[in-house]
């Protein structure tokens, strides 16, 4: 085998190559299983990865099963720090400048239904991504769905309000040294919409919730700025995006608003 | 060019050749533009297309190219008898027992707003599938987006009403000789919910689907029964299978319905 | 609580009402994590669920919350049989005739690199149908990613043959008192194609699957032949539903072939 | 009608609010029909639009049903130039500093085999964004899917070599008064590729374009080159994104590679 690998020739590795810098190359659409812990509760499911470097001038080619074996190696749970430092691993394996990591994943949080107590679980989508090069650079992006209940409808209208599910997309990027859970950053987004979601409602769970959004009535531009003020004055958070989509309930399209400070993508 | 074609091998058409039947083969993931005319009305737009065959034991392989060439050949304006055709035309040329086409494509309904009479498009997902082998079958699927309002919601809390969009799809096949244009099949599904969607819409219009919706409220359960029974007293129609679903607004889950009558796949 | 439930109308328990029985309705779309045993090695990650009942025409609405409630409830590691209890219990608690339950997620199967024996995990998708009334079904799918490398082309072709990623589907129901392990069903349909995939591939391994699948082209008809062949005689196997898929790497549509044996759906 | 808006509270344009300003915010995930023209040849399909204004900080809302309007206002051929129009009209009408509008659609184009002549469509994925605030931006990205033929695999094995479809995705922005065609910019695109797609293809074309990737092995890393070369020398160029991304054949995860030069997201 070790004879066969110096036998074969490597494209890759041609000498006296000399082409433009790559900014990233590497391999997505990885499915990989992922133990993750945020704050103390780990939770285990499958994660989608990405995983790229940058490639000098010089180089025709860079290391593509590198990659695959890194992740493979990774025993046990990861976190924040661990996926930073598998960053760092890829950078120094792929004799690169710059490595890049991405990994994708749904991320439960558990819930108590506002009058019954009834327990569940909500999911909601979870995306980590981290840059080295010089320095790290960490994002967090979540997915939180909620109830968003109109304004305008309520007020013109003798009952009733339309109301929808809607969908608040929120990116951060912490001040060195700082963190926030994924269930801290998801109550922080949630608590912007009209309403929240639960997975087990009883008939009184149903009530309170009704009642809650309509009492709460709030257009897109309503809840992207209250989140984007909870953002703005929240201290370990550096920079942010943050979006808000309503899946309008009269209509076929959607409405959406959007908020960023101080966002560079990597 | 002819010369190639007789020295380049068929391996598809190995003499000799015995093997188990095959259903269906053919091509999918096609995208091709067409120009569709329910019942006098003509859109443009890209089909989605798939073509197949069934394929006897003596035989390797089917003539995977001649499907794109009869796509290709066709000009002009297709309606459910010119897709019938083709799918003739399929069987013939590629000297098949059987032939199966399908093509999807957005369909736009021309709407006025109830109050203020604006005008605008509501798009929705058209599927027509045809085969034929000794005999010709057609389905026509249609996927309607509507308002759906809770009755449960509605009947506890001492105001407002979780409501949210939702999605009928119907599937048909007529009785022989009869057809239903796509419009229509689009307003029996879209009655059967609490309210319709528009694109546009001005504030008296917002006012007037709020109070529509909220005077109508149905469950997934009452809204698949109307559909059904509309199905079932229409003359027209030999066999159905219809069902509803709900982007619940309280949950991130969604609530759905089905009744079927009479539905063999293809 | 408990008093408030009393007082709140209980609307889908509508006295005297009459419509058509619903087939099936339910909760859809629904992701909660699964911890799935397959004959002995079980692996943690997030599932997309659908549990449905049958309702008869004389009441008006099933219990929504029932489905969340089981679902939440159940601890511990998930088996066909444990899928069958459930189902069961759904049908029990909803006071139902029939009980569906559908379950979506990712597997991964173990891989030896074939030169260099580098050890990697494969991903591929599972569902698991488990329906029961008088009795019960159950039907095991998966889409398996794999090589395939066309016959045509190598024959014709001074040198080279297109090749390209494929995917094969494949649905079974069991004999009664019969199975077939997740693994043992993907190395069935993975051994129909040209080649099998691996996620970590070094330069010799690479060479070894290039080559093993310039000597092994297949047609979609081929390998979808070779794969019902491989089911007909596999005597666990009740009946079968497979395809193949090719992602063409000369054309950008795919080319697909279906075969089906004694296959009713649910 | 006119009384009602009279008296029907605009909710939406509080007086005296104040709140942070919205970078963006509008309708989305808006499907409409669109027949348009890249350099004198127009095709009518189906586009997904997107519609959004900044909003100051003493607005409370935007003016959702305007963008709407303003769409189907829209009669006739679109270009470029009337994206840009109907980008500076929305501004207008909604009393906006900026205005931005994207939609996206299937292009086609005209292509024929290269020994067989036979005629054939190929479709892509077609973006176009424009934002207006002091100044006009335009973004063009297409997507377009070629051949992939690896160097390594062929070099090392005895015979064969892995390929695969691989999906090239270009997003340029052009110097003031320039503007490079849908289908140029595509043939750009194609060309770095190791071999272009056919729809349609006889045995001879199959011979020509497996011959003719064999010849033409490329990395990602190859391909991204020569496709950023080719940008950086096209004086009509201004800035550029460009990326592509193989669907492996021997891996079931994508390999992908990407340059920018000068690029600014909106």
């Amino acid at each position: 085998m070790a004879s066969d690998l110096k036998n074969l020739p490597d494209v890759q590795a041609e000498a006296g190559f000399l082409g433009l810098p790559i900014h990233r190359v590497g391999v997505t659409d990885v499915r990989y299983p992922i133990n993750f812990d945020s704050s103390g509760s780990a939770q285990s499911t499958t994660g989608l990865w990405e995983m790229a470097v940058s490639l000098a001038g010089d180089k025709r080619g860079t290391h593509m099963s590198r990659f695959l074996e890194i992740l493979s190696e990774f025993k046990g749970t990861q976190t924040i720090d661990t996926l930073r430092e598998m960053c760092a691993d890829i950078r120094d394996r792929l004799n690169a400048e710059d490595a890049f990591l991405t990994v994708e994943f749904p991320w439960f949080i558990e819930k108590v239904a506002p009058v019954s107590n009834r327990p569940g679980k909500l999911d909601f989508d979870v995306k980590i991504s981290v840059a080295t090069g010089g320095s790290m650079a960490t994002e967090v992006s979540i997915k939180v769905p909620a109830t968003s209940l109109c304004p305008c409808s309520k007020q013109i209208s003798k009952y009733g309000a339309h109301n929808q599910r809607c969908e608040l997309t929120l990116s951060v990027r912490f001040v060195d040294g700082a963190t926030i859970s994924l269930e801290e950053l998801f109550l922080i987004a949630e608590s912007s919409a009209s309403a929240p979601l639960f997975s087990v409602i009883k008939r009184d769970d149903e009530k309170h919730v009704t009642e809650q959004a309509y009492e709460n009535p709030k257009f897109c531009e309503d809840t992207i700025r209250d989140l984007a003020e909870s953002l703005n004055s929240d201290e370990r958070i550096n920079s942010y995006k943050c979006s808000v989509e309503n899946f309008e309930s009269i209509h076929s399209h959607n409405a959406f608003a959007e908020i960023a400070s101080g966002w560079k993508h990597f």
